[in-house]
């Protein structure tokens, strides 16, 4: 048989060295994996790369681009209040528009091929996934102590009815409550029944700081993830972003619920917001994924560093060199990013899994010697070595240069945005 | 005037924008930063590229490269007894040459000019680094509790004999007793009397582990760093690597005698040692550099990862995040570290300093938009952009080829080591 697309003589990244190998692809689906020659309509020298899976950045808001190295090494209020906000306040379409170009363009080049977004204007967003090729789960911010609390709910499911499974299934809609100082239960309420309605999930920021819990425990008696619980939010499918303060009680909660966790260990450290129990919750079989959080807490969108971050941080929070393996972080930006951001067959080289593969130059000083790559990967390689992309079985980025992407364009119209927005 | 080569039209890293530069160097030396136009010998275009000091490397073991995923997630004493030391044991000059070398590529192609590496059979490490035109202090790793405790300070005075101020100024040789726990203080009084005799410095562990630190309690009634103290290490100059578990009177004694500490975050989480109190360091006004450690404990040379990691950590850490603002973190990586590891004039990209200079790529999406450029190049560029670099006024690195060192040799011949190292 023929393939669509066949990748030859690639290293592949696994946990024996399988050798070189020959990835035929057909639609949108990996059809083979093997040493066998293959025929193939389309195909990429492989020769001195090793092929990952497209890595998936589980939470962002990749408009923020647009404020990266704008305000930083500051205090949290005085970060937001003083620069974040206004600025924000300022966004028209035309810079969500162009500041989630830029920041697929950087995913794409750094081997990420699916995020999962939570901003304003996000049928902007939506557009820059179908047009760029790229794969996310987008949610619509929710602020419920607002006067548009109620149009920004229509809009998320609007959002939901125009996008949803849209852009040839690589366009997942969820809704997105921003934090439980921001929504009250009984704007949750409202939002979780127009989930159930449409049979969307959930992403939200929880229990992010300990203030967070705190000023939930003052005011409702019981923490944020008890109170999510309790409103059933968790019927109804959630990913939550950070989960830095929970309680053994809530990990139970969240194991049982099968609540999605998104790690976010370089955000959670520039803010000073704490350390995730991360080796705690994937004990208890919780799903948990890596995410960047915003470009302005970041200041990239790098997920290979979080990867890194997260095998690092853990082996000294918990005294064990041995907890979170190379092997386990792979898993988190990869694989179980896939399933937490609500995309089933992604996220493994595997057959009959959907063609998100990336390919990164080995021709590097960090990838020798080579007893073990995916240790090499995690812990030494460098995430702009990704050169050739694909992403559902179309190839977006080959040898370094976007087909989807006009880059110059992205970078000028980006900074013409950015030089408005702080002018 | 005309200077011996010019870098034209490039950004400089500096903590306002100075818009586009040229950059005069005569002999090994800056001689003019500023816009006029300027004539030379040779002209390096430094368009779309920002200049930035070549970063310091305090602490490492460089033919460690060999050793790279070798063995990973390993608890300490597994690791060391069962996989480290075995095929350290069977390291011939050969392997510690070309290891270094594999080393030397890696820092250099991340914008890395000076190391200061700690291992045996340094006079190959002397030979790299003369024939690649890096620049390095070198210290011959000493262990006081085997029968050639003797021979190897003989060593290490012949290395400082044979190299120190050699490879035009480019080499300094310091001793390196390697910890508390391996150098009995009969030992050190010989080491250091050898280091006054020679007007050498020294380069030593200290304070890595919590075990270290009671173990040296324990037997000899104070902390290694009182210890070294009482045995008048300080009073030759020490450049201490790790100090993580250091006490405030610890601090107070290094402060006081200019204890120069190299902080090398990666490895120290990595092996689950702790975070050290830099920023305590810091206010008390000691001179911290930073260091990627050996790259078994890494596991690669990039120290803008470290620069950013130091930055996040200890925010984190402190509860703060104002602490260790981009430009500290730029300042540790390059100036701090010149002036710890014993280079003067070194660090700082200002007439008169010595021509260490790295120019990055910035067509790269993480360098848009560009409101700090030094808060961009901590928190979000990436080292491996690095494609000219000058140490010493000589380039070594231009758009991405080496001048002094044959790279694919290099990759193959580390890769022959590795394999007959572990087979």
């Amino acid at each position: 048989m023929s393939y669509d697309i066949a990748i030859k003589g690639v290293e592949i990244i696994a946990e024996k060295d399988m050798g070189l190998c020959n990835i035929g692809i057909s639609g949108n689906k990996i059809a083979y994996i093997g040493s066998e020659e293959i025929v193939s309509n389309k195909t990429i020298n492989g020769s001195g790369h090793i092929a990952v899976p497209g890595m998936v950045n589980a939470h962002t808001h990749a408009a923020m681009t647009l404020l990266r190295s704008y305000a930083d090494d500051m205090i949290l209020m005085d970060w937001l209040e003083n620069k974040i906000w206004p600025v924000e306040a300022l966004m028209t379409k035309a810079d969500i528009y162009w500041g989630t170009m830029l920041a697929v363009v950087e995913m794409i080049k750094s081997g990420t091929t699916t995020f999962a977004d939570m901003y304003a204007d996000m049928e902007k967003v939506a557009e820059v996934v179908e047009e760029t090729g790229i794969r996310a789960s987008l949610s619509r911010g929710l602020i419920g102590v607002v006067p548009e609390a109620a149009t920004k709910l229509q809009e998320n499911i609007q959002l939901f009815k125009d996008w949803h499974g849209k852009a040839d299934g690589r366009i997942q809609v969820m809704m997105g409550p921003h934090a439980p100082y921001t929504c009250p239960p009984e704007y949750l309420k409202k939002v979780i029944a127009a989930a159930g309605e449409l049979g969307s999930e959930i992403h939200m920021h929880l229990s992010e700081t300990k203030n967070e819990v705190s000023n939930c425990l003052k005011e409702y008696g019981m923490t944020p993830i008890a109170l999510m619980d309790k409103l059933g939010m968790f019927e109804v499918g959630t990913l939550a972003a950070h989960c830095v303060h929970v309680t053994p009680e809530d990990i139970q909660i969240m194991a049982k619920k099968h609540v999605r966790v998104v790690h976010n260990p370089q955000s959670n450290l520039k803010l000073a917001s704490g350390i995730a129990p991360i080796p705690a919750m994937l004990e208890n079989g919780i799903t948990v994924a890596l995410g960047t959080d915003g470009v302005s807490s970041n200041n990239n969108l790098d997920m290979l560093e979080e990867a890194r971050l997260a095998a690092f941080i853990h082996k000294n929070a918990t005294g064990d060199p041995t907890v979170i393996p190379a092997t386990t972080a792979l898993k988190m930006a990869t694989v179980n990013g896939a399933h937490a951001v609500g995309f089933k067959d992604l996220g493994e080289l595997k057959i009959g899994q959907k063609a998100d593969i990336v390919l990164y130059d080995m021709n590097k000083p960090y990838w020798y010697p080579r007893y073990d790559r995916t240790s090499s990967f995690i812990y030494a390689a460098n995430s702009s070595d990704a050169d050739t992309v694909l992403v559902d079985g179309k190839v977006v980025l080959e040898n370094g240069q976007f087909l989807t992407i006009d880059v110059d364009k992205v970078y000028a119209e980006a900074n013409k945005c950015a030089v408005r927005l702080t002018k």
